[in-house]
């Protein structure tokens, strides 16, 4: 990627250099950032409001393969999976925290590259970067990001708050990150088999960006806000609708009821899934990646929320002894079962 | 270590699994924490005070040898190295969050005795576990921590207010880390060549401590509260003293003059340093490790510090056209050069 662009040696520099270098163009626009960058610890001021704090670590080789990941992309992922935590709270995501661990062979044009995706992230987001390590890495590429942000106490929505009779609510359309990453994989073993074929990507846009490069749903809690509707509970999904619905389930010691037939899934998942012979269903319930928002609301608050295009209602809440299930197109009723993505055994994939 | 013990597979626990296993002992003591693991964020609430964060990564192979580093003593170090950074800005460390990254290989026992240190250093600091992360990793052993507390506006000391006629004071002493790490490198290759050779560290405890298992100075600032003292600039000693303290000369636009036969070094630190060739002042200045605070006080305070045992008067703040100067034993001046531990280099040697 860099062959004809002349390479930086990131040894020359000294972690120090490295660290000045990539953080000179820092602008701090939070209110609540009393200090960034460049003291043993940031600084912060939530006044009257709570604190939240999310930390999430990203593995080359496990939740990434610079085969096919641009690393302006990488960067950019790295933010929105983290400041999806803060959303899921029901919070504003105000600042971040990125520790990255890399060969120090990696030109320093590469790292450039990969914070140009963290930078633009932090700037679509109103976040400010405050702090972070750099350090050499004999392995591979390591990035650790720490999110951090804030919201009232009485505005704060948890997971195990969800009651019986709440509607089940997701944003978006899920399943698209996995089909996306299935065809990457796909054209990466084409491509290992003869390089000079190029990647088939043609038309799979949308998919492929779910994958590479996806956007938390800030907007999701602004709309909320403007609805007046509060959560009872919300999570995002990051491990697949399944094991997010479940986490609801167990820690509000509830069961649920979700219809299949309402799981938002956009026609080029669908379609890609066929391909794939993958069910599209399995690939929402399991796939994972999309981070969207799946929260639950109270059924009075439905007339407020009936007729928004950015979410769907796709079940209820009930009792636990009812378990947790799926009523499928043709209305039968099966268990759900967490089969998210499962970091330890992709190692072994 | 493990081997006369049983072995679990981590893969067979999953991922959730996992956290659940090792969260389940967590208690949590501080006030400010509203909500700790087990959400998509912690919550936390420091209500009229700053809040203060602060990360670092320690991977294996760069930061830490599992040749000769007991997994205990590393789960404590990685939350030492934390603190400290929150205790160098005069703050009050409360809550960490710790993200692991290792082989599924790994004996789930291995995990708990890492988790045994970290549980330790928090308990021994006051400081609540309230969130983190769980990935297998391709590239060994991936430890990052970030570390929160707080602090009233008033009291945070930053690294860029030291004033001229400051008087420049250490804690503890120096270079004992360092001089610790070489004794640990030679009885490794000792032991590389001939196994049956049982490493020679006797009568060498405390640098091999103070290498494996440093102490966050937390005592220093509650001593200097006592005292009624507020530093008027403050680091933590990680990449040794001549680093830090050009650090905060350069930061407060100031120079300085530091005093060779001030600097405070352990005589068992002194004669390994000359054992193994090393003169022990610059394993004091670039060694680093230390994890001590050095911090400037008014000379006004001078009669508040002066008889106390815990830390060292090494030196003063002078206007920046001075420059950055140690004076040495036979009265010389030399020009301070940072030449700390360069994570970049590290990978090399």
């Amino acid at each position: 990627m860099f062959e004809n662009e002349e390479k930086t040696n990131i040894e020359s520099l000294g972690e120090f250099g490295l660290i000045s270098h990539l953080t000179k163009n820092i602008t701090l626009t939070q209110k609540s950032t009393v200090k960034g960058v460049g003291d043993d610890a940031a600084v912060l001021n939530f006044e009257g409001k709570k604190t939240l704090i999310s930390t999430d670590l990203l593995l080359e080789g496990i939740h990434f393969d610079l085969a096919y990941t641009p690393l302006k992309h990488l960067g950019y992922k790295a933010i929105q999976v983290n400041l999806s935590d803060i959303y899921a709270m029901n919070g504003t995501a105000s600042q971040v925290t990125v520790s990255l661990g890399m060969s120090s062979k990696f030109p320093l044009e590469a790292i450039e590259e990969l914070y140009e995706g963290i930078y633009l992230a932090c700037a679509n987001y109103n976040v400010d970067i405050v702090g972070g390590d750099t350090s050499a890495s004999k392995q591979g590429l390591v990035i650790s990001v720490t999110s951090i942000g804030y919201a009232d106490e009485q505005d704060v929505v948890y997971r195990n708050t969800a009651e019986e009779g709440d509607l089940i609510c997701v944003s978006g359309d899920l399943g698209g990150a996995y089909t996306g990453l299935q065809l990457l994989e796909r054209e990466k073993l084409v491509y290992i088999e003869n390089p000079n074929i190029q990647p088939d990507l043609e038309g799979k846009d949308y998919i492929v960006e779910r994958q590479l490069k996806p956007e938390a749903r800030k907007d999701i809690i602004d709309l909320l806000k403007e609805l007046s509707v509060k959560p009872t509970a919300m999570i995002d999904v990051s491990d697949g609708l399944a094991s997010e619905i479940l986490h609801i389930c167990k820690q509000s010691n509830k069961g649920c009821k979700l219809y299949e037939e309402k799981i938002p899934i956009d026609p080029m998942t669908y379609e890609t899934a066929r391909e794939f012979g993958l069910d599209p269903t399995v690939c929402a319930l399991s796939g994972g990646e999309d981070y969207e928002l799946l929260f639950t609301v109270k059924q009075a608050d439905y007339d407020k929320i009936k007729h928004k295009m950015d979410f769907s209602i796709i079940g209820y809440i009930t009792e636990p002894n009812e378990g947790c299930s799926l009523i499928t197109k043709s209305g039968n009723q099966h268990e759900l079962k967490a089969q998210g993505w499962n970091a330890f055994k992709a190692e072994n994939k």
